[in-house]
């Protein structure tokens, strides 16, 4: 039997991509230092389990395909107090954020359709374009401007007749950059002007470090044109979870969303009323984890600060950052790390930077940091890369 | 924006279509008999709760994107004890059925390719192939043969160069027809000369009522080319646990399953602890529930013979019967059943059949009735479906 082209393009993720390595390096008894991958260390509220405990049904049987409606009132009441006017019936709960994100690029782009992004970019929005051949443009961004939106005339000089939709990460992954007022605002020029959807990934809102956060959802001219993807797995360090949902105004996909959740039926209900309790959490609970990242987004910045030719994203949000190594190749670098290195029986491992890229030709040395570990184990991990950016670029080839 | 053709091409179910008249009458008081969904009423085994209880992770974190160990071993053991051969590593966890299915048409088909299915169908297979842009193509079966398969020769002329796989359910839904071993060597036949994949949808394995079942797991020489879809929903009475999974031989699929699956990174992992539970339920739980369902298939076919000019299906397994019935339009009675129609304030409710045909010109008196409701229901409400039959052709229009 045949197999489809479409699963043949996908790509690895870079983020999981060199997990053998990691893994035989475990087998060895080396310590590695993960910062390759979002998983946060922060405890999942305690309301979780406990919503879990108290569930007690006879028969676990199929729910509401849009979602359980103690779910859909919860987020309705989140989006309250964030000022927007997001109602049970525009919110649609869905399998983690990554199926908000298949159902948002599957609604707005037929196949040989064009999505934008901005690069580098979240290397999992490949996976669902390929699923849906629909054609991934990078715009690129300048890590020497810090990776900040380039101006409207140089937007609109990658839209095509096929373009449909942009597709924005904010506060960003990899980069951490927020999004500045000027950049909102161009962003929504170009979206009404051309008649595109904006899909806004904001699952890191909750993770701003530098002044005030302006969500998408707050302009309202952008109503018929905005598709907002949210989750709890990072907002309450819940990713193992699978909850998330896409959220919109617009009265005509609310109508071909409802379709496709029909589709699969429904998401997992103790899931779903178990995230509808995280949503109780006190206010105090993320500002306790906003403060614990801030720490930590201090304490990387502060040690890469200290190696010689790296230059960096100015993280203002999410737990990442973009990093150019002082090395020829991130991804050689990467292996070598986990294959041939170590301080003391310990290493460090990072997503090579190339696969945020459409063309993994660029990004070549660059990187992607999550710094999801607690701030002695960041100077460690960071201690690790310096101590191997040395090693490896004095090696004898 | 504009919306996709796509998604605009998706049809409602005819399993949940007709769910606000229904509403509509439990909000008037009218109790409805629902033999519309394929909700089972029987208990979930208390290993499901059992394990989600004992359940103690401080993070709720990401898992392993093929599955959690501990759900592939109990899979893998559950094979093994119906004599095939399949491993951990042809094991692939998904969201439910619905997204193994997602998975096995997009990864044997491109846009435009062609699936085959035999009407009556499932009628959700036509949302995961229209999400991913293939067409369906329906090989009739006869309700006056019991919709048993055609010959080779006719399943032959609907092959074209853009056929690649054959999709069956097998016991049926929505006919309840079990393959004999005539019908399971054709479709070998034909999956192995013109190099096919077979997917095969076989999660009602448990529920067959009338001599052996063979899976299509135990023809070896289709290794290369099977697909199975399976799941717990049925199975175990958790259908909103939604835990499915794909599993497969062919070495090149798994290849490219494992990026499917880490493109949406992983699936609940309490659901599958659970799930992976529920696979130690002794076997005398199948087979209580297999005898109670052979009762319901008993009761519902000698009261559905008391109903003048209807004919059906001869269920042999799953928990549906396909009838046609002696109306000229069996939505439109349908949605008289529940708008204008109750004996003492109850009624009755069923999914249209020609939801379930490619063409919904087809099948238009045809009707899916689930018997997953107790005996003394049932009587009810097939005898509410005979009062129903005879006020409605009776009525003065």
């Amino acid at each position: 039997m045949q197999i489809s082209q479409r699963v043949q393009n996908l790509v690895l993720s870079p983020i999981r991509a060199l997990a053998p390595y990691a893994d035989a390096a475990t087998a060895k008894g080396i310590k590695v230092y993960h910062l390759n991958i979002g998983q946060p260390d922060i405890e999942t509220p305690a309301q979780f389990m406990e919503a879990i405990r108290q569930y007690d049904h006879k028969i676990v049987a199929y729910g509401n395909s849009q979602g359980e409606k103690s779910l859909l009132q919860a987020i309705a009441g989140y989006y309250k107090s964030w000022d927007m006017p997001y109602t049970a019936d525009n919110i649609f709960i869905t399998n983690g954020g990554s199926e908000a994100l298949s159902f948002a690029i599957g609604s707005l782009c037929d196949p040989d359709d064009e999505l934008l992004v901005f690069e580098p970019y979240y290397a999992n929005y490949n996976s669902f374009a390929a699923l849906g051949n629909v054609k991934v443009v990078g715009i690129p961004t300048d890590p020497a401007n810090g990776y900040r939106l380039p101006d409207q005339a140089t937007v609109e000089k990658y839209l095509t007749p096929k373009t449909r939709a942009i597709l924005v990460t904010n506060p960003g992954n990899p980069t951490g950059v927020v999004f500045n007022k000027q950049e909102m605002e161009m962003l929504t020029r170009v979206a009404l002007k051309h008649n595109l959807g904006l899909i806004a990934d904001e699952v890191y809102r909750e993770f701003v470090y530098d002044g005030a956060y302006q969500s998408f959802g707050t302009i309202r001219e952008l109503d018929d044109h905005l598709v907002i993807i949210d989750s709890v797995s990072k907002r309450y360090s819940a990713c193992g979870a699978r909850i998330g949902c896409i959220i919109t105004r617009n009265a005509e996909l609310c109508k071909q969303l409802k379709k496709c959740c029909a589709s699969r039926l429904c998401v997992a209900g103790i899931m779903q009323e178990a995230a509808a309790a995280l949503y109780s959490t006190p206010k105090s609970y993320l500002e306790a984890v906003n403060q614990e990242y801030k720490k930590r987004r201090d304490t990387i910045k502060a040690e890469l600060a200290k190696i010689p030719g790296l230059t960096s994203s100015e993280p203002q949000g999410a737990f990442y950052v973009m990093v150019k190594l002082p090395v020829d190749n991130a991804k050689d670098f990467a292996i070598w790390l986990l294959k041939d290195f170590n301080v003391n029986g310990e290493t460090v491992m990072y997503a090579p930077g190339n696969g945020f890229y459409v063309d993994p030709r660029n990004g070549i040395n660059e990187a992607r940091l999550a710094y999801v570990i607690n701030c002695e184990d960041i100077k460690k991990a960071i201690g690790l890369l310096a101590a191997g950016v040395k090693a490896y670029n004095s090696r004898s080839k």
